[in-house]
């Protein structure tokens, strides 16, 4: 159970209700996620989270599709079983295989293992890095 | 200075020296980079690690430029300079613009910033996502 | 289930049976919480966590609350649950509102986003700070 | 050195400079820090940062003390030295003492101490906390 | 539920099923656990795995047990609860002691109680241990 | 430089300068590690963290090697530099060898990477182990 009271979509008023109205329609869904529906406990957060997701997420220099691959490499690093869940889906809706998401492991895996050798080791930072 | 005895390129040796001339023929570069010569301290783990990752980061379903973005990705998730560094190198070799990079940024810390959002607030999993 | 067996109140001896009666009777509580039972298959870990807490958490220039307050915001760092959720009702009991709450989890998203933009950029640290 | 250019006090131009100056006269300080300028390589991450800070770290139900004390433990825990330095200074500027520094940085240790006590005897949530 | 599809030992065909057999017969166990079976999925990623694995944990100037022993240490503290129940198993199977895991998990608190005070305080590293 | 003043040997006085005079005498060195004459700043978080260290570190099933070779695993996994250094040392004091050293970082990239593996893929914990 959450820690504090859900906003369900019958109860969402003023601000929350319009945020859970555009949130439906831009991502073309016909309910609200959990997510939103929680942290709607505190519209502010509510608002901010969505406007700044909306920013950073967008189609930029990196398309949308490597954008949702890099949040769920970043959520399988810190071990969220939401945000696994809820990006990869997004990822998929964007067009990611099967066989990209092994690769992404793949790489998740090998990036955690040697993020650890470098740190085990002490390796100085090449001057051609610095 | 790294915790054990690192192996320089004129003190290389059999498996060791073999890999370090693959991985410059490899990577088109003149000098080892600190993280193999720190790791052939154990050659073993320089032979597994090499392997692995030309194995993990070769073309596939995904680019090689977007797995270099994921790795950099996980890379600042975990805090790890060098591997920010050299893996920002390579995604920049294989033509990351400073603009990804800048998306890059600003998606890891938002991912951050929600997958603590999720657990503090311990969002429930949908069961559309299960 | 726990990884070691739960020592039970009924079957708590010795110095065990003493600190759990000292846990009741300090917190106002009628039955010891799972955190203390599971500990307790190792005593000397259960008798020195118990003290340091009382050392740690006890008023002194933070009050009390602050101080679960911090507990809890670490709690959330590492994705704890157990101690998210015994935490923030330990914070409720010393005057934490559900408003307070909400603005600490915003604050904790807030850190954990910009603790990783500023290692993503590599920010260096001001003169002025060092 | 960053990953990324700098920007300089001298070469911010519209929003950039525009923040910067808000920056400066909000905090009372002559010179904009690091992390802004840094972070100023992508002015929509500079705007979207310190817009969300603003809103996130005002006086509400917690008072901006105890928030910056909530920044600091977050930042010990992720190990972040410019973040624990910035906020450090940040919180004696609001009264935080020395000695509740020490008090702070205690609960830290003990928390992190105790988070991983509970995962790994996989202590399982009291009935009572759900 | 996996977030791929895990291949079933009755489904296992070619390098899987080998592999399935290979582990099998290793470890002296009737099924192969969950975690081959759900990485499976990925026969290169298996593959990689379980050799790298093999190799890694095989006898030398460690010894097989206290070699698990480091394993479960460092599932405890990314709280990996597969993986501290998986090798504390292994580790039984190699002699740990109940009082050893005791032991053991008293180590790893104090461990990331002491990592956190290092990094709060901002100790500087001794000239000696350079 | 540390975030508050360290007490140096001269300066030490009353309980602080006891535990100075413990560490030096139950260690065999000359002179009080970093650590020590930076915490000292907080005297009961010193002599809370000497007790506790005492009583976790001390030989019981597991040797004084093991529980070292155990406290450097999590010190790399948390990337804590100071620590990886100052227990490795303790570790080379205690027996280990350099072979033992580069097993044991062999392994700690193996755990971290498979840890990964099991949170990316959402494995379920097998009957057999809950």
């Amino acid at each position: 159970m959450p820690i504090l009271k859900t906003i369900s979509e019958k109860k969402a008023k003023g601000k929350v209700k319009k945020i859970f109205d555009t949130i439906k329609k831009t991502r073309k869904i016909n309910t609200v996620p959990n997510f939103w529906k929680t942290i709607a406990a505190d519209p502010d957060t509510l608002e901010r989270t969505w406007d700044s997701l909306q920013q950073v997420m967008k189609k930029g220099s990196l398309d949308p599709l490597t954008k949702e691959l890099i949040y769920v490499a970043v959520s399988m690093t810190n071990s969220c079983e939401y945000c696994i869940r809820s990006h990869s889906l997004a990822a998929k809706k964007k067009g990611m295989t099967d066989k990209m998401l092994k690769e992404l492991i793949a790489i998740v895996g090998m990036a955690n293992e040697t993020n650890r050798l470098v740190e085990s080791y002490q390796v100085e930072v090449d001057k051609l890095l610095k």
